[in-house]
């Protein structure tokens, strides 16, 4: 046979599962969709269509519920840790197991004093409205010894008003482009980083603490640097986190440039003294890079942050 | 000529507005979607092409970016109430305007004490993150004589985790749903309200104001009902507004029902306490109705907000 | 009580139903999405909570993929007729039941004779490709005694690449347009057509012709049409479904221009003669008209056909 | 600096370019979506923000629509290659350049002959409605010495009634699923293709004929497998275009299993004799798969196909 089998998994995608903690009146809420994707021994059944080596991918769905149950879900990382070793030791033919997760957050519905007398003498701890910002994701792999676990967030929309200039770049003979020295700076941040935990020896970070502490750095080093170039500001972002998160070693972002034009206001006798923008959708600039602690091996994959 | 012309209107629709106010080195944004439909003496343009009625829709899109600057955008409403008023005093061709705004807001981004000295003494007052929660939206129709402003939200995901129940029902040949006696209720409100502002001599609401205790009381009223159906507690948020709000004289909701069914982990000898659900996406039920002041007429569409 | 309830629908949405007819090896497919609507006495529900006259919309949905069974899908509306006169005729409190439903259509995957050896002599007859042009869609209301029809489609995507024109227009102080005498016009239609089909005395239209051949006479309207404005091909796609299909009575139409700009090559030293376009996505104009048969009264939501 | 920058790459994503031949009366429609995204000597614009080996983005905007007219666009991948090596041929900063393409197609209307009265004596030869199938995809990337094209498709839904089951797998303890002897499947293929033309020097493949038959035998090879997994249908549709396309030596599937599941109709005293599905969302099992001729490197990307 002239083919082969190269790299491959299967799974089941998206299972949507919300878990619901209760202590006393007061309600807590986890909101995950999670994936699997599990590779291994399986020439067979691409070639013959044995599934003799396939654990359904719906087991995989109903193992992602069950454990909800019996490990709960402390945080997405740590629950995907669960699912992965799991997958990995209980099957032989399975070699390694791949476990995405998105993570939607909610914040409670603050119900106001004055209308207490509707339930009673205490606040409702049972409602919730979604925060809606930026999405949560991780990554976790396992292949039996070692451990990956890539986290990051994806369309946190931010925006500098000023502090943005663009200038002295190559000009060729397809350049129409007017030099900027007082621009916005608007992109949405879709990025991943990689923890340097690695092995059941070493002490697991604290998943929530890491997230909540990286998420608040890269927005600080967005709103702080004076930007010459979304290049620029975009290893400002990155090696804030590195140098200031030991847990993680490589950070990789894509950042579409998201175009605010000033709009020319002068054919109907107006100046826009930098105040009045169209905000455009497409063609928008796409600026990606990888940032990493000196001395590591890049293992986050190119095409992992696309658009 | 066996056809004839019924309703119709035309304009540029989507025409994405960033506003930034300087107050010294602190900025404000505001960040709109602009639609705008006009009607009017319009059979010529139907029946010929002749456009000797037509105001481009590229002027209406040049309008609205040059009164961002004229007047400023003090609120969504007062905005589009600025522009309707223009498009019929100012051409006679056109008898009704029509503005469709959507306003998505931003907050802004905190910059510890830590990095301060990034950027001398004081923090950045021009970064900022969009929230991401609901859209806010508002209709101004004018007709020369009077005004209609309808505002409210749409994506606006909201749950309870407990407080639910639905039992007491139909049961024809084609039941099979079990009744619920503690369920999760969740759903993502698309809501409008109609303003009883309608003439220049009456005294304007406070927009701003308005739309946030609006979305106070809907959300307490979800938060504080114990619900026997989501047809109750769509009526306890349309009331409650109608009851606080003496600007506002009809409520319309359209309430997907997200269904987060409970699942069984029996097969797996695990008791699931109300704890682990799977989020379906479709199909779903969906609850829709008008609440309005008594003795008062209906005038929102009932397809206006539709999913 | 101050507020008082006013139009209400409720029911299960988006049920996705597939229905394989099998004649011999030949397999046919219909692809539907179901949503029903159902109003009547409802008042107890919204202010009380009580189900007692709430068919629950789980038992909605199941009625759907019976009916399935039991009428098979000879057509979307036949479909829709059958579940509407169910819900009324059924129940005592239900008043008035509106089904709409989007249609997805297939066409078989032709296998070459070369490869029939893989399976016998004949062509495969249970493998479908999914069309995925326009989506059709229908609306069906019945009250008990009375039947609206309403069908129609939408993301149908059309181009022509000249004879449009654009002058004449009015020009005031924000107009910056410049005329054009050759241009693209292209939109994404979505349309919709109400039949004057009402009473089941009357003998019933052939939906499934009626369909494919008022999408041919629309289409042609809109090449044959030496278009000056995208209103009068608008009102000639219209008028040429009235004029031809005597089972309809009023059309609507809302037509996005979607703007194809030239792009200025002249800083290259390049000529474009109508050649290189920029596809653009926001804003657009957006045009919208009902075409109604003389003498007939508008039925069609003017909100029923928003993007 | 305790941070070093790793792979990055910028450019202008998602220019929407349509070109128009005439032919006389006889028009010709290309319309593409491409992205371009250039490396080299970027270390200074991220460190320092200096943006002296920076071509704009924009400036590869304003590229794309000045080749559609100095090139005209023959096929997709004839003019990413153009793209590509002026990028890298003709600055040199820039050391590859990566050019990926999106391509919508259309046919022409037909408009009928009794129609052609209104037009003359010929039939429109200028008008197209979009086709709305499969979205064909391309990426050409180029180093200054050597080619890589990968070509594609991507939501091309496919469906065979029968023709697949699915039995004979693990059953651990979270396993619930029933065996299937006759099951709907059906997919949404995503399908990357890599052609073994990387030289000047070689002669470049037929890129319109090697898609066409490409997808032909993708497509017959779903049709005419009967399948025991959705993995052995992969892995024939992959081995039948290596097979067949002497051009193309590498395949890559995503593959999402679009659950259709058989209604239990038994509560209502009917029996579904594999013909009533609820077609679901979400979770979906999702089998992703590359196809290698014997003795060649895999180098399409694991995360190029993601959903």
């Amino acid at each position: 046979m002239p083919t082969i089998l190269g790299q491959n998994q299967y799974g089941k995608a998206e299972n949507r599962v919300v878990k619901i903690t209760r202590d006393g009146d007061t309600h807590h809420i986890k909101d995950l969709n999670v994936s699997v994707a599990l590779s291994g021994e399986m020439d067979e059944v691409h070639l013959t269509g044995s599934n003799a080596n396939v654990l359904p991918t719906d087991t995989t769905k109903n193992t992602v519920y069950a454990f909800a149950k019996e490990y709960g879900i402390e945080s997405a990382e740590q629950f995907g840790i669960h699912l992965a070793r799991h997958f990995v030791n209980s099957q032989d033919p399975i070699h390694q197991a791949r476990i995405r997760i998105e993570e939607y957050s909610w914040e409670r519905i603050e119900t106001s004093e004055a209308n207490s007398k509707f339930i009673g003498s205490d606040d409702v701890k049972h409602s919730f409205v979604r925060k809606g910002q930026e999405t949560r994701v991780s990554e976790i792999t396992y292949n039996g010894s070692e451990w990956q676990v890539i986290s990051g967030l994806k369309d946190l929309v931010v925006m500098n008003s000023t502090n943005s200039e663009f200038w002295g770049y190559i000009k060729d003979k397809y350049t129409t482009l007017q030099e900027a020295y007082d621009r916005i700076l608007a992109t949405q941040v879709s990025g991943r980083w990689r923890f340097n935990w690695t092995d059941d020896e070493q002490r697991m970070p604290n998943w929530e603490r890491s997230y909540e502490q990286t998420k608040k750095h890269m927005l600080e080093a967005f709103a702080e640097t004076y930007s010459l170039s979304l290049q620029q500001t975009l290893y400002q972002m990155g090696s804030r986190i590195i140098n200031n998160r030991a847990e993680i070693d490589e950070v990789r972002f894509s950042l579409p440039n998201k175009h605010h034009f000033l709009v020319d206001l002068e054919p109907f006798g107006l100046k826009n003294d930098n105040e009045v923008y169209f905000a455009a959708d497409r063609p928008y600039g796409l600026i990606e890079a990888t940032i990493l602690r000196d001395g590591v091996e890049p293992k986050i994959p190119v095409d992992m942050t696309n658009l």
